[in-house]
């Protein structure tokens, strides 16, 4: 079999699974993304480790699917950053930044403590710390999209709060690098603050000014799905920037693509092409990968404890610092925890976070595992505890006044 | 730079660099798929050779965009099939037939002539003229959609005469393997023909019988993009089977993936999603990258003189070959020539016909460069040949009796 038969033959098996996998998920009143990654979990070396069945040992397969997967979480920011608005947004920055550095600080200092609890010395502990800090949000993000919530209060919130949270836990990463003297001096952390504000000076302007220019003389050019092309270029794009020149995640640069093309006039027609490219194909293929490219089989029994532990500072970490930040600028304590529980969820910032750790030899392998449990922890958690405490403000609120929320919201 | 950012920035630049070339190529008269193609040329190793180039010295980039263009060009094929009727070309059977096998056999004919003249033993001069036989519609499909033409007569038997193209090709091609002796005996012959039947059978049979149920089951399903999903899966799914089961082209398996939805009551919301994946990315990756792919810098002087012989062969031989079918079937000289013009482009088909022979010894590492370069040839003749055709035509008709033309066929 060619690798390329091998390959399509993967990508039906992985789709086919995941969309029913996320089927089943509905069907037990839990949101698709839990199915999604559920599916992942048992195709992966986990459980079937299906990259090493046979049919399917090609030499750049795993290669392929992640990349494929990585243009899907992209896709799944910019999905995200398109139902919103700019100045919505810009509205909720108060509690934005008070959730997502409190979302920061609590799970550090917990994460320092937990560290010490187990013997690490306190260099290696405060960065096992920073690994607890960096949410990833696209898990709740789309949680949010399937109850319709991404617009409320709480999804306004936590998409700014993700913001705040990548460039403060970069802007700590850089302080501790330069401190612990593996990485030059004070400069750095000056220069690693000065790259964000010139990457997002840029992409702001340029989106501001010359996207709708650009969208605009697009759509009417002969060209077939112009404007789909244009959007996914852009989002490459940013994503690429983002990464390069931001030194931030690339799913920020994303997510703000998505936030500049909501304000573009071609914003409805775009929106049915962006989404059948991706949950027709990409962001499946993103959910299932989550689970493929970990091992829970590492996890064996000499880190369980620390496995338990920083899994739990992890989930307590966030929902208390995020929430007491929401709560702070004001939000009722339902919505306040429903936003430390959607700033749970962690993902590739950690993961990157961990292997830089590994490389710099705090962080042992046997640890590391323990970190890649925690995060799969996170990730699974996120979205049923996220549904229930939607679904029982939302039973609560249509009893009251009936579709009131429901039109004010979509 | 990760290897996923240097695919990323690659991705950016080709989509962009393609549907430009595609625009400048609308502005100037010609089909948007001669200036995809174009710059791909003009970014392959022909001229700047940009895989090549440090930002992009990438392992896998080559594996993962030839991938991704693989998945393009069954796409293409699946949108063909899906903007045809089933029984309308069943009804163009008789014309599909006739230009089909006469198709094949006048370039193989004048293949093994020319190849008699210049000095190949007569069973080298045979499988030349076999390689020249295959054609590869996609490039007039695409062509005629453009011109709102698929569906005209000419159109529906093209794409016949290219499935019986690729069925007669494979015959052939197992018979001369069988005799040649290097495979077997004549069983494997009849093996080769029950294998297609096998193929033809089993999805024709679930196209008509199962799929319309479950097109309808999986739209009703509460799964965002559940009807793109299930195209694309079964379209993987037929390719691999047109293939491995087959033993035919892959794009002969996803064409007729594409008319067994044409049949289902969700084609138009499906029409929409999937011209979306196609067209605003996949597809300009495939136009672009048969570019990519091709090296004319291996054209020395030594062959050029069996390059352009064979380049006219491909040329004339499809063109009387195909047309004289056509003729032979009523069509009028016109549309004849037309239908001759549209089978000329050949592909990949070809292109793993020669290699074959490359490895069997039958073609030298020079001559298959010549093969490559008559590809490259029939593939950019044919565009701007099929629209000029067309053109007269339309314009000629438009004079005549206003849109009724057009009304006819959209």
């Amino acid at each position: 079999m060619t690798p390329f038969l091998q390959f399509i033959l993967f990508l039906s098996l992985l789709l086919t699974l995941a969309k029913l996998g996320g089927y089943i998920s509905t069907r037990l009143g839990q949101p698709v993304v839990l199915g999604e990654l559920l599916v992942g979990l048992a195709l992966g070396p986990s459980l079937i480790n299906i990259f090493h069945i046979s049919i399917f040992e090609n030499i750049v397969l795993e290669e392929i699917i992640s990349d494929l997967a990585q243009i899907g979480v992209l896709l799944l920011m910019f999905v995200a950053g398109l139902e919103l608005h700019f100045t919505e947004l810009v509205r909720n920055m108060k509690v934005s930044a008070l959730a997502g550095i409190f979302g920061v600080l609590t799970p550090l200092g917990l994460g320092y403590l937990i560290g010490l609890a187990f013997g690490f010395e306190p260099v290696p502990a405060f960065y096992l710390g920073l690994t607890l800090g960096a949410t990833s949000v696209s898990i709740s993000a789309q949680t949010l999209m399937e109850l319709k919530m991404l617009r409320s209060r709480v999804g306004l919130g936590l998409l700014g709060a993700a913001v705040f949270d990548d460039i403060f836990v970069i802007l700590l990463l850089s302080s501790f690098l330069a401190f612990t003297g593996s990485q030059g001096e004070i400069a750095t952390i000056a220069w690693v603050f000065a790259r964000m504000v010139i990457f997002l000076g840029i992409s702001l302007l340029f989106g501001i000014w010359a996207l709708p220019w650009l969208a605009r003389r697009v759509s009417r050019l002969p060209i077939s799905q112009g404007v789909v092309t244009l959007a996914l270029v852009v989002m490459l794009l940013y994503s690429f920037a983002g990464e390069l020149v931001g030194g931030m995640a690339a799913i920020t640069g994303a997510f703000l693509a998505g936030l500049m093309f909501a304000r573009s006039p071609e914003k409805e027609r775009l929106e049915r092409g962006i989404n059948a490219v991706s949950y027709g194909f990409f962001v499946p293929i993103f959910f299932a990968h989550i689970g493929l490219s970990v091992n829970l089989r590492g996890l064996d029994s000499g880190i369980v404890w620390l496995f338990l532990g920083i899994s739990a500072v992890a989930i307590l970490g966030k929902l208390i610092g995020a929430g007491l930040g929401a709560r702070l600028a004001q939000f009722s304590w339902r919505e306040s925890a429903q936003l430390g529980v959607g700033m749970i969820s962690r993902g590739e910032v950690g993961l990157i976070l961990a292997s830089v750790g590994m490389s710099e030899r705090l962080i042992s392998e046997a640890k590391f595992s323990a970190i890649v449990g925690m995060i799969v922890v996170s990730t699974l958690v996120t979205p049923p505890l996220l549904r229930s405490l939607f679904s029982v403000e939302k039973s609560k609120l249509e009893a009251e006044d009936g579709n009131l929320l429901e039109e004010e919201i979509s």
